[in-house]
C-alpha cells in the first residue's frame, strides 16, 4: 500500500524516545527511515527494559519500520560516509546535546554544504540556543521547567509528573510537525531548513490556556485535581466500584446530566445556571453529583449517561486499554509485528488513521547494523571487500 | 518573512482547543488559515475567559495568525460557497462530532468531487470510525480512556488529570503530522487525503513505552508518583523551600551526583551499581538522596548540580515559566501582538524553532467576520451588493 511519505529519505541518528518516537511516525507513514547506530551497542534502549527473550521490546516498538546501519561519526572514514548519505538524503534527525553534532564536524553549517536542500530536525532539552542550551534535558526536566507539573496533582499535594514521558512525547510531535512543514516547503522551492525542537518548549506550548489564565488575571494556576479551570462538572466523581468521569462542560449536556440524575430542578437553580456559575459553585455542584454517582458501579454510570448524549468514561487501567475494543480493534491501535529474536508482539500504532493509504508499522525494527549491506551497497555502491575492511576498523 | 507554508489555503472549520491549536501551528508557519466561523457568535471561545476588556484572550490566542469569516452552513446558499472555497483550497480542518459534515452534506466524500485534491482533516474523541465514534468525546474522556489519567498520580492517590488538557493538544498535533504528510503528498502526486485523528487514540500513542510494560511482562503500570518505571534517581526530592528535580538517569550522571553529595563510596556499591539496581532499590537511594538535598534550597541544588554536569531543575509555576530568560528570551516563546479589544498582549508560541524562515504570531486574531470582504471578494469575486445581502440573509 502506498504511504503519504514514499520516497522521502531520513536519516536517524537518535536514540531513547524523542528522537525514535517522532522518526516512527514518519515511518509508519511510509518514509524510509535509516537508523544510524554506533557499532558498539546502538541505541541504549537496546538495552533497556522491558525484555523478551533477552531482547528489547522498548526499542522494538519505538523502532518498527525503520532499517538500520551502523556507522562510527568519531572516525573520519565515518564522517565521509555520513556526508555521501546525507547528499542523497531528504532529512537527518539528530537528538544529541546540542553542540555535538558541531564537535563531530557534521552540524547543520556543514550538512547544508553538503546538501543545500537538506532537512536538519534536531530535539533537544532546551534548544540549541539561550542559556541553558549546553545543559543536558531529559523528560523530568521538561515537565519540570516548562509548568506542567506545578499544575499537575491535587491541593495541598506535591506537584506531579504524567504517567507517560510526555516532554518527550511532545517534542517528539514538534520535531514531527516542522520537519513535514519543511518538506511541504522543499517539495516547492529546494530549500532545506533546520528544525530545532525543545522539550522545555514544546510543553510550554502544550500550556497555551493555562498560561493564558496567569498573563491576563495574573493569577497563578493551582493544582486543582481533576476539574478544570474552565467548566464545571466536568471531573472525576465516585462510583460504587472506583473513579468515573462525567464531562458535562456546556449547559446541554448539564440539562442532560440533571435529567438523568432525576433532578431537573437544578437546571433553571441561579447558584448552577450557566458555566461561570457551576465553576464558581463547583464543590456543591461536586456534591450533589457524587451523592448520585455512588449509589452506581462505573459502568452503570457510564452506560447510563452516554445513552443519553452526555459524555462519561471508566478510567481504565492500561489491561482495559488495550482490550477496548473502540481502540484495539476499531481503531486498530495495537497490530503486531514479527520481530526477530522475539517472536510476534504488539506495539502501539500511531494516530494518523488515513483513507486513501495508511500509517502502520510497515516492518519490525532492526538488529544492530541489520541493513548495512543494502543501505552501504545500494545507496553508496559500497562492495563485499569494502564493507568487510570498515566492519573490520570499527567504521561500521 | 518566509514561511515554510507559504501559499498553503486552509479552511478552518474547528472550535474550541484541538482543532485551534492545530490550525495556529500551521499559521505561524505561514500557512493561510481561514477560520470559518457561524455568524451568530461564532466559536464558542469568544465568550469564554479569560477576558481583558470583555474580549476573550483565550479565543486570541489560539486564533492569532488567522483570518476569519463567518458563514451559515446549514443554508443552501452557504454550502455551495463553502464548495467554491473547497475548491481554492488546500486543506479543510473540522472537528464536529463524527457524521456532523455529512448531515451538512459536507463529508469527505462530497468533498473530494469537488476538488480531488482536497486534505480533509478530523480531530474527534473517538475517531470516525468504531462503536463509540459518535459519542461526544472531551479532553479529560481522551486522558480517562486512553490510560494516561490511571498512571498519572501518586500510590494510594487517585487517577490524575494533567494540568492541560493534554488530550486536546496531542489531538491538534498528531492532526497537524498528518496533515502535513499527506500536503507532502499531494505536493508530488496531486492526491487528497482524509487524516482522521481521535483524542483517545492520541493518548494511547503517548502511552508508548508504558503500555509495552503491560504488553510485555502482564504487569499493570500503576501510579508511581514522580519516580520512572525505568530509572532512578530520576524524580523530585525535596529542598528546603519545596521540591527539586533531579534527572541522574544512567551511570555517569549517577556518579557526578554522588561526588556533589560527598558520597564518592556509593558509586561503586553494589546495591546501586547499575540502573536496574538503583530501580530495585529507589526507595533506600531516595532516602539518601533526600537526607542531601533537604539541606539546600532548591536554587543551590539545582545550581550545584548544573555546574557538575548532572541535570537539575525548580520546578517552576507559571509566573516564573513566563520569566525564565531561557524560555522567554532566548527562545521567545512568548511574543506580543496587537488584539483589536484587547491592545497588547502575550501569546504562547509554537515550539518549531527555525533557521531559514520563522514561526511565528503572524497577526491578531479576526474579528467575528472581520475578513468577509477579502475572503469572499478576492478569492470567490463577490461584490458589496451581493455580500451586503449574503449578510442580510444571515448567510454569512
Amino acid at each position: 500500500m502506498d504511504g503519504l511519505l514514499d520516497g522521502v529519505v531520513v536519516l536517524d541518528l537518535t536514540r531513547v524516545l524523542a528522537g525514535p518516537y517522532s522518526a516512527m511516525l514518519l515511518a509508519d507513514m511510509g518514509a524510509t527511515v535509516i537508523k544510524v547506530e554506533n557499532p558498539k551497542g546502538g541505541d541504549d534502549t537496546r538495552s533497556m527494559g522491558p525484555f523478551v527473550n533477552g531482547s528489547s521490546v522498548y526499542y522494538a516498538n519505538f523502532n518498527r519500520s525503520k532499517y538500520g546501519c551502523t556507522l562510527n561519526l568519531k572516525e573520519p572514514e565515518g564522517k565521509e560516509i555520513f556526508k555521501e548519505m546525507v547528499k542523497r538524503a531528504d532529512v537527518v534527525l539528530e537528538n544529541y546535546r546540542p553542540g555535538t553534532m558541531e564537535k563531530l564536524g557534521l552540524g547543520y553549517d556543514v550538512l547544508r554544504e553538503v546538501n543545500p536542500g537538506i532537512i536538519y530536525g534536531a530535539v533537544s532539552g532546551f534548544g540549541h540556543t539561550g542559556p541553558y542550551s549546553k545543559r543536558a534535558g531529559y523528560d523530568i526536566v521538561g515537565q519540570a521547567m516548562g509548568g506542567l507539573m506545578s499544575t499537575t496533582g491535587w491541593p495541598g499535594g506535591d506537584p506531579t509528573r504524567t504517567g507517560t514521558p510526555m516532554g518527550d512525547v511532545l517534542g517528539g510531535l514538534n520535531l514531527a510537525v516542522g520537519v513535514l512543514a519543511a518538506l511541504v516547503n522543499k517539495a516547492k522551492t529546494g530549500r532545506g531548513e533546520k528544525v530545532d525542537v525543545a522539550l522545555v518548549d514544546s510543553v510550554v506550548s502544550s500550556m497555551q490556556n493555562i498560561t493564558m489564565i496567569y498573563l491576563a488575571e495574573g493569577r497563578i494556576p493551582q493544582r486543582i485535581g481533576n476539574r478544570y479551570e474552565s467548566t464545571y462538572p466536568y471531573d472525576s466523581f465516585p462510583a460504587r466500584d472506583g473513579n468515573v468521569i462525567i464531562a458535562a462542560g456546556n449547559n446541554k449536556l448539564y440539562a442532560i446530566l440533571c435529567r438523568v440524575m432525576g433532578r431537573p430542578e437544578l437546571i433553571e437553580d441561579p447558584k448552577y445556571l450557566n458555566v461561570k456559575d457551576r465553576v464558581a459553585n463547583h464543590a456543591e455542584m461536586r456534591e450533589i453529583i457524587s451523592a448520585w454517582s455512588s449509589q452506581f458501579t462505573i459502568d452503570e454510570v457510564v452506560k447510563l449517561l452516554n445513552d443519553a448524549g452526555c459524555p462519561a468514561s471508566p478510567v481504565n487501567t492500561l489491561d482495559r486499554v488495550v482490550r477496548e475494543p473502540q481502540i484495539a480493534e476499531a481503531r486498530e491501535m495495537f497490530p503486531e509485528i514479527d520481530q526477530p529474536g522475539i517472536g510476534r508482539m504488539k506495539v502501539t500504532a500511531s494516530a494518523q488513521k488515513l483513507t486513501n493509504t495508511k500509517s502502520f508499522p510497515r516492518k519490525a525494527a532492526p538488529l544492530l547494523g541489520e541493513d548495512n549491506e543494502s543501505v552501504y551497497g545500494r545507496m553508496l555502491g559500497f562492495d563485499g571487500e569494502k564493507l568487510a575492511r570498515l566492519k573490520e576498523q570499527g567504521v561500521i
